[in-house]
């Protein structure tokens, strides 16, 4: 049993892992962090984990972990792993803290100087469907983001076969519970019911690593990604609607035949990935809540040919802690889906 | 591996139970039936499940299944149940044919003749927590009505004990999946969102069943019940708030004491009942979604001395297919939680 | 034109008050206030009200005004208004500070000091359906609570008319405006969305109201309310559902029959108030989104005889700013529903 | 006072025009029909407008009214509407029967034969931004579809000016009010609550009309626009996030100028628009809920140069029965806003 810790459990990505690895076979939950709330039980900051009577602790003791998962805030988080990653023990990061390999992007869209610019090298973008065989073994693995997720799922096929041409939109709708737990007008139960609005016009976090991921699957140049994320009135979920226009092969197509070729590319893309479903049909978040599956439909407009592309995930189960358990599966030799293979609540 | 099938799966009951007894880990769902559904496949009528791939089936070959549950309607259930009865297919039924003791009472409260009275005497009622040594080995177990489940619940220990006079409100809120998957206005989105509404003002069915069971645990008189439900604008679980004056021994007592005395009765009745958690606290129903859960929160108000219970559970979970699951454990002599040691999925 | 100055304009009482004075045709709103936004413009504050582009203000100049309507939370609301009080501008207070007759009563609810006991004797509880011949002319009106208004307005006919025993349970559902515009868990989409919960069990600050005002009504002695208020995933309504034992003539009648007396008693008891209608069938928030009215249905259990009044408001609208424009125009001789005709935002 | 009737108010769309009509101060509704409905009272089909008791008929009788507005579905709107467009009397219609200039539009996007083509000539496309003087005095009006209206109001004056480029992403996110009262699994609560998905992706039936208007304002060649809907769990409301290429001057400009050229392009082509916002921030559906406004966000990708216009509306408002009422203060020469003054109901 492989003894894993999470930082920062106090979150809505913490309180999933701590969910999601209670109820894996194969890895045991021993230490819980979390600062403002150390000294509690976990189940005094989250009733509905009563089954996980543990401590919340100010610092796990990396004797008594084999593997840190942090839920940190970016920032905080390369600060506080600095420690595990120079002893050697196998850390999992769900901040944005060592997602980029350019380091001033990142302190350009974060804002802070990072802390640990060396180890952005040597560490692995958490998405198995890309990196699956560097992830066997890493040592440090940045999960995406939730917005990212559900985009490069959406568009890695194409751009890897050059189906597509650079300059895409990806429109996203998410629920409220990527805003995280803290709180704020605009998680506000009055203003957010029977609402949706469009933010980060002015440039969300996540649109550079989306560059960067699906850029290392294109020829050059690079993606050139319009990125609009919307908050609409669900808790869980992010449907990602992608629009290209076609290229290469399918850019002679008739709309019917570019469906059918986009549908293959897609097909044989994620022919060995156990959590991506390429659908025939379009998705719904529904039908993914609570589970670390994607469905992934690939389309072409009949009217403009477009390439549209529709992903839905649930944002805090593939779009944070699930991936968070695949790469721990991995990183481990585990099989890929252990602990994963729960069907959705529905409805 | 006990091999079980379902009855109509095409309802949201039935598509629980595929979803719990898929990922239980000592039975194999073998079959599932479904009248206008026959001949596609499960996914057909439920994309979520596209890991249960099997086909829907119009009738059940008894030689496949070495257990039936059905979440056929009642009426349609003591009928299309009969044959495996007889033929000694131990049976666990979500629908109200079984429930009842007096067929007087079914026929009164359902305005059908019930198709095999003579089975009604034989029949326990699945709730473990009362009747937990009949469901060992039963062959014929009636699952109570989600409404029932909540208030049974919330008001057996003080019925047990003697806490309570017989005169009780029972004020229940559920979410909208307890109307089933029928359509009709009142499950209509843009009518039931933003809505609290009471209904059944002129008499539930669940109503009968309350009164047997509770009746069963108090002292002669039978309990006699206001039992009024409403509709809130959310997909599940139902919080029970009971009402009822303080009798035997609570009566001469402070609210504070009383309070102590009430909470010691309830850790005693519910203390081998692995599925409800007795709580210092107010129930949320979001603390058990997914679940087989119960919290229940047994109260005494401080200004009138009115014992108040409320009670929250997942109405397609320990209201329905959680009980039913957890009923088909205890009668196969299976630990009671096998498959249902899910956390809940929060927020 | 009556020129009106409202005071706190920031929360959500504030800013309904707000919509509903601009849009009255007898009245002008020519000042607000609000602490913290004070040099804002209104629309800063509430972009939804971009048609009311007037700067917000940190005090009111009564020479600008002939009412204060004051949205201020309790405590806070007797010292401001005190001047205006005093200085003869007649005053309508949202808040809870002239409510309670007994000046102990509000300083235990309350935990405060009240600033101004004086003037609790002279001001007029704003419920025109029990007190509009003491509003007409008043000079401080104290608008009841939300929770107060549903069940006030579901007992007062049945406890005027003495059919009812005086221990009686009122059990209310509440969107989530009623909890105010300021921040907090109990709050936030993600934990609020999908949950119902009671709260204030170990007692709700509106209850001394209730029970003063429907005390007035019945013969001695008072009403004894066991209260438990309960938030559903919505935002605006309140649905009070309120059980009473059957008195008086009440009492020996066949349920059949003391439904029918009981639904002659209300809608004699309402047949002047222009906002109350006594229905026949259950009542649903939804059909008084957005308005001042309530809806009242008086019934019987057919079963226990128990009586049982369901009503439903909006709580920003008949649960407050409504409450408070109706108080305003019978104060003011105005026709009592000026400006407050709109039909419910329906679906 | 001119008298209205309405046509098929048994709809949202036609429940939507009884309470704006009634409400206002110029127009006396006298007549409503609905054809299951006929025979009842408005209030039995939709109980919250027990303000409006007046029976609903089977058909109008011309002589009551002056002017008919529609709700009928497309087909029968056609059909049933000849007769007093023969008869000279001036009719508002919300269908899609005579938007559309080209009958193999029509009849190949709604699968029927148009029973009357040589009305569409002379109909008037009812979107008074664009057509105000071909509205005043019209006979025939069509009134145009929920999405559409989003689209081109987003859109419109980008390609008025050329500053677009003819191929478009329009990707909209609707309440389920816009799938209208009939009943589907689609608006099941149960599926639709927390949910998102896109639909239509083989050709949404609003898309000949947004292209029609669009077009002619559009240097030729006409705009090639991807449609994409998406439902999301709220009642009212779109949001329509629309995305192109710059084009003529702002095609040259860096972001932050094109910025400052797009938002005066677009407060000059709305200046004499009533209820169009032009915005400087994200809008939000709830902060025009209940209204006929438009709040229009028009801005420029700072990364990809990309122009990006919002548009929030009310699907029931703006998008339906609020441009009807639009539509007929201007064709009757009275204040375009009469009647149409609300402020939204927030929160």
């Amino acid at each position: 049993m492989t003894r894993v810790g999470i930082l920062n459990v106090t979150g809505y990505a913490g309180s999933e892992l701590a969910r999601l690895l209670h109820a894996h076979p194969d890895v045991k939950l021993t230490a819980v962090t979390g600062r403002s709330a150390a000294g509690k039980r976990l189940p005094e900051v989250f009733p509905h984990l009563w089954q996980l009577d543990m401590p919340i602790t100010e610092s796990l003791d990396d004797a008594s972990v084999d593997v840190v998962v942090s839920a940190l805030p970016h920032g905080a988080a390369a600060a506080q792993l600095l420690p595990y990653i120079e002893g050697g023990v196998p850390v999992i990061d769900l901040s944005a803290d060592f997602r980029l390999k350019r380091v001033d992007q990142y302190e350009h869209y974060y804002g802070v100087t990072h802390p640990a610019p060396q180890l952005l090298a040597g560490a692995v973008f958490g998405m198995p469907e890309l990196h699956r065989s560097e992830i066997v073994g890493a040592k440090l693995i940045a999960a995406p983001g939730c917005h990212s997720t559900g985009v490069i799922l959406a568009l890695a096929p194409a751009f890897a076969a050059g189906l597509i041409e650079r300059a895409v939109i990806a429109d996203t709708k998410t629920g409220l519970s990527g805003a995280g737990r803290a709180l704020g007008l605009n998680v506000h139960f009055s203003e957010a019911d029977e609402n949706v609005a469009p933010y980060g016009l002015d440039g969300h976090r996540h649109l550079p690593e989306m560059t960067q991921e699906l850029g290392a699957l294109a020829e050059a140049p690079a993606p050139e990604i319009t990125f609009v994320p919307h908050y609409i009135p669900m808790t869980r979920g992010i449907l990602s609607t992608c629009y290209a226009r076609p290229a290469g092969r399918l850019a002679g197509m008739l709309p019917t035949e570019a469906r059918i070729a986009l549908m293959r590319a897609y097909l044989e893309f994620y022919e060995n990935a156990p959590f991506v479903r390429v659908s025939g049909t379009a998705p719904s978040t529904k039908h993914v809540a609570g589970t670390n599956f994607a469905v992934v439909h690939p389309s072409v407009n009949l009217g403009t040919g477009r390439v549209v592309v529709a992903c839905a995930i649930d944002n805090l189960g593939k779009g944070a802690a699930g991936a968070a358990v695949q790469c721990l599966n991995v990183m481990l030799g585990l099989p890929e889906t252990a602990g994963l293979q729960q069907t959705a609540l529905f409805p």
